[in-house]
């Protein structure tokens, strides 16, 4: 009925598959596109298709990269012994952001999960199990979220690792948080991990 | 400091200006559509560079087309002599979703400004002048924003259009609205606007 050419009525019903965007943010978003073809548009085709082309699993810790081993596994330096597992490549980002951990990473892609038949092979928990030795870990670090799933998963690798060094984030009051926005979980957790000043 | 691939790196700037996606959520979505690579990213890209290659602008009224002149310009059924004043592309796509317009429209591309120093040529006034007479025009309906800028743009493009049968949309209580949650703006415009049953 509408006479949107083909060509647009498609990458918008494409665009509205991204997270964050629905069927009218994606509609909005491709008429600012189009509006600047050349300095929005064209570069993003082009950044979107070199990933298309280059993105790849890294095939020991799961990190995307561009080659069969990522940066940071293929980096002499970051041979620490320590393995940080985190869900998800965007907690590996963040885990670099902070720029503070200097070992290597273990990507699960997500947590166990009865409910969605995720098991630990889906996790990749055998790979880890392998670079244990293959990589000379002496501590493995559960970066997991404080869910219900993630805690669930974060006992899994633990029984797992038998006799390794685990440990896991800390959790306490975030650094500029203040105690009357915080949930009870947080302030008790808190609490019974004080440290002596 | 962070190990993202230099394409990756890029993608998600150039993904951070969409409108609606700041660089959190541009991060999220590019993170899915790595993850997606086969179903969303490549046909994504390639959706933007068909779009890239074959959109422009209709030269007559400033519709997204794939010629020179658009579906609805080029289509002798909608020569009914109405002509539709729109701010924008997204408009005139709203007003063809409501499918009861059938004449032809004038994009306008945004709205008189002092501030930002836009024009009546930046919107294709005289264009639209020109347009009067080429193509027997008898109605100009203007569909514009009720916004000041609308307004003001509304008010200036009736001055000019002299003796032209000027219409505009009318004001009044939205199909499924309830008075309750309705500005006084318009309420009292549905007032002074009502009608014998």
């Amino acid at each position: 009925m509408t006479d949107i050419p083909p060509e647009i009525e498609t990458l918008i019903e494409r665009m509205s598959k991204l997270p964050g965007l629905g069927p009218r943010s994606a509609r909005r978003a491709v008429l600012h596109l189009i509006k600047k073809r050349g300095q929005l548009l064209v570069p993003l085709a082009d950044a979107m298709a070199d990933v298309g082309r280059t993105a790849r699993e890294c095939v020991s810790c799961g990190n995307i990269g561009t080659s069969d081993l990522c940066a940071i596994c293929s980096s002499e330096k970051r041979a620490t012994g320590e393995i940080c597992v985190v869900e998800d490549v965007a907690d590996l980002w963040a885990m670099e952001r902070s720029g503070v951990f200097k070992g290597r990473y273990h990507v699960l892609g997500g947590t166990l999960s009865a409910l969605d038949a995720v098991g630990p092979e889906d996790l990749g928990i055998p790979r880890l199990l392998v670079r244990l030795e293959e990589e000379n870990v002496t501590e493995v670090i559960l970066a997991l979220g404080a869910t219900i799933d993630g805690q669930t998963t974060a006992h899994y690798i633990a029984d797992q690792l038998g006799e390794m060094n685990v440990t896991s984030l800390a959790q306490g009051v975030p650094v500029g948080g203040e105690l009357d926005y915080l949930d009870d979980g947080t302030i008790s957790a808190a609490l019974k991990a004080r440290k002596a000043l």
